[in-house]
C-alpha cells in the first residue's frame, strides 16, 4: 500500500499520517456521459483521475475517489440527455456530494485541497458546492483553508493548442469527445478508443440559444462534437504533459511545496 | 395599460388574452452586482429587461418582471463577493425561483417561453431551473411547451465584435463592466453611467484557476475585469441592434410568428 | 446616480459608503398577483416600493430591488391560483431569497435592515426566511444586527380607515384590489387603474374553512374581494401619508437617527 | 377497539374498513408552546385533538395521531422563542410533515380529509403543507379527493363571542392562553389549568411591527397575551358546543353525509 | 400538574425550572403501523412513551411528546406500505423534525436528552436527525451536550428471550407485531390488543433481498411477522421490567445521577 | 471494449444496445471508511464491485460505476468519525445520488436494476433513494420496472458461517473489517491487506446504546470491530462463492434469465 498515491488504497493510520504531514489531497470530478462511437462513456472519469494520480506522485498528495456522476449533461457540451449510457445527476445533488466531501476534508484537518475537474458541466455546480462547504465551515473559522479549483483543459498552453490544431482551434466547448480528449486517451488508455470506429459529423455549428425540453436539432448524432481526426497518442501526452506540470507548479506556489 | 409588454402592467384579464392568444412570454434573469466605480448595480437588470421590451413588443409578446437577484459572483466574471454592493442567491435558491415561475406558466398554459438572462453567473443555475421545472411538470406531459434559453451578448454578431474591437476581443467572460456593457448602458440609460469615474486596471490577467475562501488576487480592484475606453453610446446601439434583430428572428421562427 | 434611493442605482463604491455610514436598508416584498378588472398585476410591488422609496429618502437609507414573485396566493386573500396572471412562488423558495438577501447584507456588515411587506400571503414566510437567516448567521453571533419586519398597511392610523370607511371597515383580509390598494394606486400610479373598467362583486362572504384542491365557490368571479367603489386618489393620499410618517418614526426610533 | 374514534386506536384492517366507507379522517395540528403560568404547554394539542373526537363520533370519522410539534412561535401569536417549554418545528419541516401525511392517505385511498388546526402559527405552514401534496400528487390526478383545512376559533359564532367579551373582543390574536383557551381548557381537562397561579400582565400593546433577532419588548412577560380572568368552564363549553356544531355541519355538507 | 412527567402537561414555568435542574429530558420516537389482526396501529407509540414515563419518573426526568408518524415501513420489519392503517414519514422529513427537536432543547439549555426509539424503521433517520442537529450547532460548541440515543428492545435481558422462547428467538427485525410486542402491550393496554382475533401465518421466511416496487411476497398476509401465540401480559412485565431498570441505569450512569 | 461488463467501458451505443436487450444493470453502493491497521479505506468500494462483475458476466449485464463515498460511518458498525480517512456522506446526500441515478436509469429505459450494497450504513439511506426514485417516476408509472436491492453479506450461507467460525459467529455488523472483509479482500486484492500489520482489540462489547456528540468509548482503537485472526484468502473464496452463486441465482430468477 505505501506507494499508492490513491486515498482509497491508503490504510486509516497511512492516510491521517499524510493529512497530517501535509499532502495536498486532490478530489477529481468526473462524469458517465457519451464519448462519442469511439471511446467509453468514462472519459471524464479517466482524464482527471490520472492527471490527479502524476501530480500528486510529484508533490507528495493523495487523490481521492473520483466522483463518478457528474452533472446534467447538456446538448452543446456533452450531447444531452439524448444519449443512451449518460447518467446525470441534478446540479443540487451534485453540489452537495462536493459539500459533504469538503466538509469532512475540514473535520480531519486536511487544509490544502485541489478539486480537478474533468467534465464541462460540473463547473458550476462544483463551485457552488464549494461555496456550500465554506457556507457550512462558516467562512470567518476557515482556519488555514485553501482550496483550489481547476479544469485541466485550461492548463494547456497556447502554443500547445496551435501546434495541434494548425488550422484554428474549435473551442474548448466543441471539444467533447474530440481531439483532445480523444488524442489524451489514446495516451492514457488506449484500449478504451477505438478510432476505427469513429464517426463524426463535422464541428456542430450550435445556434445560439438552447431550446427545451425538445433541444434543437443541431447535436451531431455520433455525439462528436467537433472532429475525431488527427487524434494521436502523442498528441495526448503534448497535452497531458502540460496539464500535468502546470498543475504541479501551481500546487507547489499555492503550497509552498519546494521541488 | 392596453399598449404596455410588461406583464406585471396588465390587469389579470389581459394578460389571461395574451397568453389565450399565443404570446411569446420572456423572463429576464439579471442580479445585482458591481460594475465599476461608472455603472450603477442593476446593470444585469436592465440589460435584458430592455431587450426583451424591444422584443416583446416587436412579436407580441409580455415581459415578466426581472429577477433582480442573480446566482453568487465569481471573481473571474463578475469580481466575486469582495465588492460592496453585490448581493448574491445561491444556486439552487436562483434555480428553484427559475423552477417555479415556469411551473407557474405552465399551470397558466403558456406554452411560449424565452428566458433571457443577463448575468454570466446565472447560466448554469438557469439551466438546472429550466430542467428541475420539466422534471415537475412531467417530461412525458410537457404539451407543446417550449422553453427558449438564451443570453443576450451571444446574439451579437461578429462582425459587430470586430467593428468595436478593432484591436481584439477580450472575450466575454472579460466583458463584465467593460466596452459592451458599458456602450449599452450608455445607449440604454446614459443617467446610470458616468464614464468621468470610470477606473479600470487594465485587462485582468486571471490564472486559470480559482481559489477559495480567499480568491486569487488579480480581479481588478476597480471590478472592471477588461477596459472601459472607447464605450460609446452609438457601440451600444449596434450591439442592441444586433440582439434584437437576432433574438426577434429566433423567437418568430421558433414559434411560426410571422412579421 | 448620486441621490438615487435606490441600491440598484448606486455604483459598488456609493453603496458601500452608504452602508458604512449606517444607512438603514429596505427590503421590499412584493407579488405579481390579480387585483381585479381595473388594476395591473404588480399592486403588490408598487405600493411597498413607493413607500420604501418616500421613507428612505427621509432617513438617509437604500431601497433594494423589490422581491417581485410573492408566495402562492390563496383565494381568501388574493384570489388564488384560479386567475390569470397570477405567479406564485412556493414558500420555501420565497424564504430562501429573503434568507438569502439578509444574509448577504449581513456579510457586507449592513446592520440596519427593514423589511416591507405589499402581500398578505408573504407574511409567514417572509418572517421564516428571517429566522433561517439569524439561524445561519448564528443567533449569538449577529453582532449588532436589527431587522424589523412589517406590512404596509398596518400602519395606517385607525382614524383613517374611520374617514375611508364610515360605514365600517371590512378588514384587511378582504381589502385585496378594494378601497385601500385602489385608492393607493390611484394616488401614485393613476395610469395602472382604469376605474372604469372596476368590477366588483360585492364583499365576499368567504366561509370559515378552505377547501384544496377545488377551493370554495365564494371568491368572486372579478378578483376584487370587497369593492372598489369610493376609491380615489386623494383617500390613497390619506393612506400614504399615515404609513410613511408612522414607518419613518419607527426606523428614526429603533435606529437613533435624529429627523 | 371497536368504538374509539383514533385511527391510532384501530387495528389495519379496522382503519382500512372505515376507509373504504367512506370515513372522513382528520387530521389535528398542535403545538408545544408556553401558555402562561395557568396552562400546561398541550393547550394546542388538547383542543383540536378534543374537538375532532367529537365530531368524528358525529359522523363516523377517524382522527389521526395529533402533530404535537407547531411551527416557530412568534412573539405577538405566541410569545416567541423567549419562553421555557415551547419546541419549534421550522416552517419546511412542519409543511413537509403535513405533505407527507396527506399523501399516505391518498396513496390509502383516503378522499375526505378534515386538518383541523389548534396553533395560530402552523396557519401558513399547513397551507404549504397542503399545496405540496397536491404538488407531489398531481393537480390533475387527484380523483376525487377532498381537503378542508380549519382553524377551530373560526367556528365560533359572533353572538358566543359577546356573550363572553361583553366590553369588547381583543381579537382571536391576542387569545393566547388568555379567555377563549382557557376556558375550553377548563371545560376539557380541568386538571391541567390552575386559575390561581394565573398571571397577566393586561392585555398585550404590540407595536406594528416585528423585530429580529432581539424581539420587540412589548411581550407580557407572563405569556399571557390578553387575560385570564373570567375564563369559566361554562364558557368553554358555549364556545365548543359553537365549534363542534359549525364543524359537524361543515363535514355533513362538504362530503354528503346525512345527519 | 405538578407531578406529571410529561413535558406537554407542565406550565412553561414549571418546564423551564425542571430543565434547569438538569432533569434528562426524554424524546419517544414512535410510528402509525399496522401491528396485525390483534393490535392497534400506536403499538410504536404506547410503548417508548410508556418506557420513557417510568424511567423519567425514577430519574426526575420530563417526556416530550412522541412523534407519532415514523419512517417509512419496509416489508421485512414493519410489513411495508401495503397494509392499510400504515403513515409514513420520509426519511429526510423524519430527520428533519429529530434535527429541530433537538436544536430547540440545545436552544433551551437542555443538556441532557434520552431519544427512545420504538419503531425499527426509525432508526437510521433517527440517527441522521441527531447528526444533523449536531452540524446545525456546530460540533465544536456543543457545550456540554450528551444525547444518548437507544432501541428499547436492546435493553432486554438475554435470559429473558430464553426465557420467553425457550424454543429459540426469531430475532429482533421478526418480532413485528409478535410475542415481545404483543406482550408489552398486553401488561401496559390490554384494550388494545384482541388476541382472539390474532392471525398469524407462521414466522415470515423472508428472502435475503429486497424488491421495489412490487416487494416480494414473502410478507404474511396477516402483518404479524413471526407468531402471537404465547403472548402474556406477564411476559409483557418481564420485559419491560428489563428495560426499565437497565435505561434507568444507564441514565443514571451518564447523567450522574444518584439514585 | 467489447467484452468489458463495466458500463464505464462501454461506448455510448454498446451501452444502449445492451441496454435494448434487456441486460440487467448492477449499481454498487460503496464506502471509503477506516478498515484497520491492515486493509486499506476502498474496502467497501472492492467488495460489491467485484462481486457485480463477476454475476455481471454471468448474466450478460453491466455494472455501473460504484459509488465512492458512502453514508456517515456509525461507531458501532464502522468505527464512527473518529478515524482519520473516513469520508462521509449525510444521508440525505446519499440517498439523493441513488435517487438520481435510478431516475436516469428509468429515463433510458432501464427495467431491470440490481442495488449491491457494500456498507452497513448505507442500507436504510439507500431504500430512502430507492423509494424517492419511485416518487419521482409515479408509484403507477413504473412500467416494468424492477429493483432488486441487497447487502452482500445476506447472501452467504449459514453453512458457510458455521464453516468459518466453528466457535459462534460474532455477528454481521462486528464483522466490520474482521474475518469475513478481511478474507474476502485476501481472495481479491491481496495487496490491498497486510495482515502483519494487523492490529485487533478482541471482539467489541457494545453497549446497549449511542451516545452523542462523544460516542461511548467502546469502539477498538485499531478500527477492527471483531478480529483478523484467521483471515485467509481461501475463506475468502469461500465466501465469495457463495454471494456470486446466490445472487447470480436471484437475478435469473427474477428476471427470467435462463441459465
Amino acid at each position: 500500500m505505501n506507494d499508492s498515491v490513491f486515498w482509497a488504497e491508503q490504510t486509516w493510520p497511512e492516510a491521517a499520517a499524510k493529512v497530517a504531514g501535509g499532502a495536498p489531497i486532490f478530489l477529481p470530478l468526473g462524469a458517465t456521459e457519451q464519448h462519442g462511437h469511439h471511446m467509453a462513456l468514462n472519459v471524464d472519469v479517466v482524464l482527471p483521475t490520472s492527471i490527479c494520480e502524476t501530480v500528486a506522485r510529484a508533490v507528495g498528495g493523495l487523490v481521492l475517489p473520483t466522483i463518478p456522476y457528474g452533472n446534467r449533461s447538456q446538448p452543446k457540451t456533452g450531447g444531452g440527455s439524448a444519449f443512451g449510457g449518460t447518467i446525470n445527476l441534478t446540479a443540487h445533488t451534485f453540489s452537495l456530494v462536493v459539500r459533504d466531501v469538503l466538509c469532512e476534508l475540514y473535520r480531519q484537518k486536511v487544509r490544502r485541497i485541489v478539486v480537478v475537474n474533468g467534465h464541462y458541466e460540473n463547473i458550476w455546480p462544483a463551485v457552488e458546492g464549494i461555496e456550500l462547504a465554506l457556507d457550512a465551515i462558516g467562512r470567518d473559522r476557515c482556519d488555514g483553508l485553501t482550496i483550489l479549483r481547476l479544469d485541466h483543459w485550461d492548463l494547456v498552453q497556447p502554443s500547445t493548442i496551435d501546434r495541434i490544431f494548425p488550422d484554428g482551434y474549435p473551442g474548448i466547448e466543441l471539444e467533447h469527445a474530440s481531439v483532445i480528449e480523444t488524442s489524451m486517451m489514446l495516451a492514457l488508455r488506449p484500449e478504451l478508443v477505438d478510432l476505427g470506429r469513429s464517426l463524426h459529423d463535422g464541428p456542430a455549428m450550435f445556434k445560439p440559444y438552447d431550446r427545451y425540453p425538445l433541444p434543437l436539432a443541431d447535436v451531431p448524432p455520433s455525439g462528436v462534437l467537433s472532429m475525431t481526426a488527427g487524434s494521436q497518442a502523442e498528441k495526448g501526452n503534448w497535452l497531458l504533459t502540460d496539464v500535468v506540470s502546470r498543475m504541479t507548479q501551481i500546487v507547489r506556489d499555492e503550497f509552498g511545496i519546494g521541488g
